[in-house]
């Protein structure tokens, strides 16, 4: 359909489009908001996005994303070095970080494996986890990927390669998400809340 | 919030949050897909939306958005350039070349009066529509803005600029859409349409 549109809005319609939760008539709405913008709109949009992976630095540590050489966690000498909290991604770390009650380190794995997207470990930041590791003075690595089919996978294939450097590994606690109800609650969680009881 | 972020990644979440429909959270989503995109997605958006302005071009007669100096419409030389048909923005001509009724041009706007947003007669394309109504020829101007205020308002303005030309000016029937219900037509589409009655 938007073959009928110059070529310089189907293509930014295209771009658009290939973003999760933007389909194509959503994406042809913010191209012609963007055509009665005034032009800096557009391109402010353009270069943040042209820039975003070029400007972007990662912790030499953690691979959090950060504006210098370390982040605010890792250059935090409060910090529990010694524990590592393994995310998927920088947005789980704010999550945590929101939370407010873990005191250790984090490290960012940008990804899960996923053999069907051609997602393979070394796509990952597992190398750089590997070689943290082996500097020393880890004592637990927490496994947070998210509870899915992915996230299982990779917590598993990571739990193997940690094994050698015995280090103890625990991951979250699956089970009832506060405020919410038994009676709506799918068989796999109930099955993990009742597994994981635990005594008052 | 997201003040925690990079400013390479802030920067780019703003960008997004000031498209129509899309808030902090959904911005945020968006740039961190694009962090774990290949860099190539985020240069492509980047690219597409930065040369948006610069290369889209605006039909010489109509001011719609081409490829070429004059659009299809406008180069076709079956179409009736005697009757022009003004609409607010590109997309409207592409919903009546859709509906496929219409044979004569049309004239784009880019947008409508709004005084509360700084938007006065020279930031639409009204001193051009004059300058092609004096070029002669033109037996009938359609007004086909949408049916808002801001709408009715360039309407009524377009209506005053055109009087001395005495050219035939009408607007589109109000009434009930197709397939709608007469319970659940609003009071003033439900006038209009009495008012509007036409014998059989």
């Amino acid at each position: 359909m938007h073959s009928r549109f110059p070529i310089a809005i189907s293509r930014l319609i295209d771009a658009f489009a290939s973003l999760p939760g933007i389909g194509e008539k959503t994406a042809t709405r913010l191209v012609f908001h963007l055509i009665r913008s005034p032009q800096q709109a557009s391109v402010e949009l353009g270069e943040a996005a042209a820039e975003l992976r070029r400007e972007l630095k990662l912790c030499e540590k953690c691979r959090n994303v950060c504006d210098s050489a370390v982040c605010g966690v890792c250059n935090d000498s409060a910090r529990n070095t010694s524990q590592i909290l393994i995310v998927e991604e920088a947005l789980d770390v704010l999550a945590f970080e929101k939370a407010n009650g873990y005191k250790g380190v984090y490290h960012v794995l940008h990804g899960v494996l996923n053999p069907l997207e051609g997602i393979g470990p070394e796509s990952l930041t597992i190398a750089h986890l590997i070689e943290r590791v082996k500097g020393g003075g880890v004592e637990e690595i927490i496994l947070a990927m998210n509870p899915s089919v992915e996230g299982e996978a990779t917590a598993m294939y990571l739990t193997k390669q940690l094994q050698p450097f015995n280090i103890k590994t625990t991951r979250l606690a699956r089970g009832l998400p506060t405020g919410s109800e038994l009676s709506y609650a799918d068989e796999v969680t109930l099955s993990a809340a009742l597994n994981g009881r635990r005594e008052y």
